[in-house]
């Protein structure tokens, strides 16, 4: 039976059909440029056909990409938004230790987005570029007319990952180093010169060091975590440190502690006073790092796949008057470390 | 390492993080009520995990619901929104002739449909009765608060069926016969009922037969086509048998045509005056019956798993001045019949 990309399914239920015909081509035939072994059907037909390896199992992430919650057109080149629906899925997929099988997304435009091209090719080339970076197929979704204003994506991501060994969160022990990969704060750092002055980056290069606009997500980390059985658990940092080692504490039955000098600032974060620089670290979030746990006894590299690794504290028994999570800050003072990841777009 | 569904992910990406904590913690809970052996891990990590058996592959699908072009809240219960978010993803499972092994949710909501606790029962009532009925665990997906005052779904399926024989809609060929499962045109002429009185249905009974407000996914029927080799293609009729059989025609290379006196009418479609129980049989979609085709020497039941099969047509060779699909009348008389599926709610 024939595999390559079927013709695209139009669908009735659109205002715009040919517009909308003409996207799901577009898509159809922008989604064939990846291919994939895993692939065995891509977008055509009712579903579409994905095949794992004997001893793998599957994981599955969603993740909305909603105009007005997690971005702004007048703030965000169309490239950042496709790019970063698509990185907050492959950073599920690598917090979990997975290779990513394929993604799917469901894309609900209104009339005006759906006529503007040149927005659309942006979105698309985004998003295709960080996933032809992690040979991930676009394989199927859905497309409607929005009911309002606001574009509203969906990005669904599925990967495989050796029986029985996907990281998780829940599973840190009390004593397990807690680490870090790549440094922390820039999203919200950039995040704040972006809405200082929403058109500075409207010609960002992609490929540099843009850890708002083009997060990467660290799946070459993850893989290597799983490989060679260094970490104990695993949670990526979309939330903010505070927010999801609170998660993984919470998931773990365990406590924490958090040694401020030891977080890795990244240099656009390190570049803000202590406070604020510290508080983009903590409760910044965005970051796509991965946090983990591994065994005191275990040696870790400075480096995965190329990426600095940083030891920032330890993983603790909960105890009666215990905080969860404590930060234990420059001067050796212990103060318990709130969840405070933060909604960027509260008011839009 | 525990299987049992985790603690709820709270994100901080909530205008009410405390209500949507609420929310999660309720689909956490509610969702646990559907055991399968396919999810090893559900709602509360990065990923959920599932796991196939040795010779089955994957089969994915999206599809949206969302308020205004989907659904309206005035006119359709909650429970029946939930019911028919869920049907629409189940129903691409059934045309694949693949068994259902988990369904995604990702759901965002106005401020307003967080804090309306009997809505979110009813709808959770609604999918979840689906789920059961077919076995189905709700594994895991995404909240978010709606950017705008439209309730947001979409439903993510996974499939799995035996390596290779995932029924398709591009294998249809000349000579086959055309066949549909159950009745035509009932969603739309129920619909049509709904819009005349929208409180009309506010009690209806889910157990009995409201094919617009209740449909009912030919998952027992797919999977007969498929153990039992009957089918040589297979689409399930959610745009309208005009548009559904175009998509199939067009995938397959084939043209096709439909004896207008042999398409099984449901009886509220049968109700109607002759040419309106014609279009509504034709164009009406969301009827969610399986059309199907299978070689001429192949035998079919009268009925699979309970539900009659009929045949409606056949599969013909493309020919230059042949239409795509040509319906033959009451009088043996031939027309073009041109995709016409429509979309209820062009202008919510």
């Amino acid at each position: 039976m024939p595999r390559s990309p079927k013709p695209a399914k139009p669908s009735a239920r659109a205002l715009l059909p040919t517009a909308e015909r003409a996207l799901i081509q577009q898509i159809s035939s922008l989604s064939a440029t990846t291919r994939s072994s895993a692939l065995r059907l891509g977008i055509g037909d009712d579903c579409a056909i994905l095949r794992v390896r004997a001893g793998e199992e599957i994981v599955v992430t969603t993740d909305f990409s909603l105009e007005g919650r997690h971005f702004r057109r007048a703030w965000h080149p169309a490239a950042a938004i496709g790019h970063r629906a698509l990185a907050r899925g492959l950073s599920d997929i690598a917090a979990m230790g997975a290779r990513p099988l394929a993604a799917f997304l469901s894309l609900a435009l209104p009339p005006a987005a759906v006529a503007n091209q040149s927005w659309l090719d942006a979105f698309f080339h985004g998003l295709l570029t960080l996933a032809a970076a992690h040979n991930v197929p676009l394989a199927g979704g859905d497309t409607a007319q929005a009911p309002g204003p606001h574009i509203l994506a969906d990005i669904i991501l599925l990967g495989a990952a050796p029986t029985g060994r996907a990281l998780r969160r829940s599973t840190a022990r009390p004593g397990d180093i807690l680490y870090t990969t790549g440094s922390l704060g820039g999203a919200s750092a950039e995040l704040a010169l972006l809405a200082a002055n929403p058109r500075r980056f409207r010609a960002a290069n992609p490929a540099a060091n843009h850890p708002h606009l083009y997060p990467q997500p660290r799946l070459a980390q993850g893989r290597e975590l799983l490989r060679r059985h260094l970490a104990t658990a695993c949670i990526d940092l979309s939330d903010g440190l505070s927010t999801d080692l609170t998660h993984l504490c919470t998931a773990s039955h365990v406590a924490a502690e958090v040694v401020a000098a030891a977080l890795p600032l990244h240099p656009l974060a390190a570049a803000l006073p202590a406070a604020a620089a510290l508080n983009a670290a903590l409760n910044g979030g965005e970051d796509y790092e991965l946090l983990f746990t591994a065994a005191p006894t275990t040696r870790l590299p400075r480096k995965l796949a190329g990426i600095p690794i940083t030891p920032i504290g330890r993983i603790l028994p909960t105890r009666k008057g215990r905080p969860q999570v404590t930060l234990i800050d420059a001067t050796n003072h212990r103060t318990p470390l709130e969840p405070q990841g933060w909604e960027h777009f509260r008011t839009p």
